[in-house]
């Protein structure tokens, strides 16, 4: 985890990074945090773990919330998009997904979670199912959104 | 930590709880979250990693930074006051401290660390000076956090 956080930085180049983080409840700031000098890349990130935060501080609608349900492709977009505005950064990643130990209303299984990304040009998503604990969930889910991380600046 | 996440949650008896988190960088909320059910009394939380976000998210004034700079007692209480309004929780939690591997522009040392704390009734703060590398004073500053929450909802 800390080489690919370290790798991270790196690869920012002083572009500046946002998080949006709802099941991994700052995991993903915390493990980019844990790198000393990451102060020069890492603005900040809002921790929504509750849905009405994604609408008030990300500005994701509450149509999509409750059209698409917060663990979702749109959700998880806007999130990063959010992250963006709000904390002024050139690239947000965003996290929504259930990290168990019950799944939610529209019918989506523990172990589905959503990255967001964006940055300047790109607004784009991954899908995960992850298998495991919440524990083990929460885990894959910051390192997949790292890599989502890594993978976009390295190709920008 | 495990023990200590659950009895926080416990002793919040549903009332509600945000973050605000500088040298530890979301590691408070996944703390928290790292419970199952803590959706039912953390609300979230924002990691305000550079000083602007101090102010413009959490509504620290620029002149309390730059007068006391952003590792003080008035930034630290002021910061889980606008952790408190910004996520309308009954209760909040902040930090802002020095976790190496330098110290800061005001000649605060590396380990100084200090912890806010907000309720309806209550602003109160902990100044904390922790010995060890960056991951020990941030993991010292996670639960000395959790333990002024805990000392102060059991209180109440």
């Amino acid at each position: 985890m800390m080489n690919l956080c370290c790798d991270v930085v790196k690869a920012l180049k002083g572009k500046t990074l946002a998080t949006a983080e709802s099941c991994t409840g700052g995991g993903i700031g915390a493990a980019i945090t844990a790198v000393p000098g990451s102060s020069a890349v890492y603005r900040g990130g809002i921790i929504s773990y509750c849905n009405d935060i994604k609408t008030q501080l990300l500005g994701v609608s509450v149509e999509i919330l409750e059209h698409y349900g917060a663990v979702s492709t749109p959700t998880a977009e806007w999130m990063a998009v959010g992250a963006r505005n709000a904390l002024g950064a050139d690239v947000a990643v965003s996290v929504t997904g259930l990290a168990g130990p019950s799944g939610d209303e529209y019918g989506n299984p523990v172990g589905l979670v959503y990255i967001g990304y964006a940055d300047e040009q790109r607004v784009t998503h991954l899908k995960c199912f992850f298998e495991g604990d919440r524990e083990v969930i929460r885990e894959q889910t910051i390192k997949a959104a790292l890599m989502l991380v890594l993978e976009n600046v390295q190709r920008a």
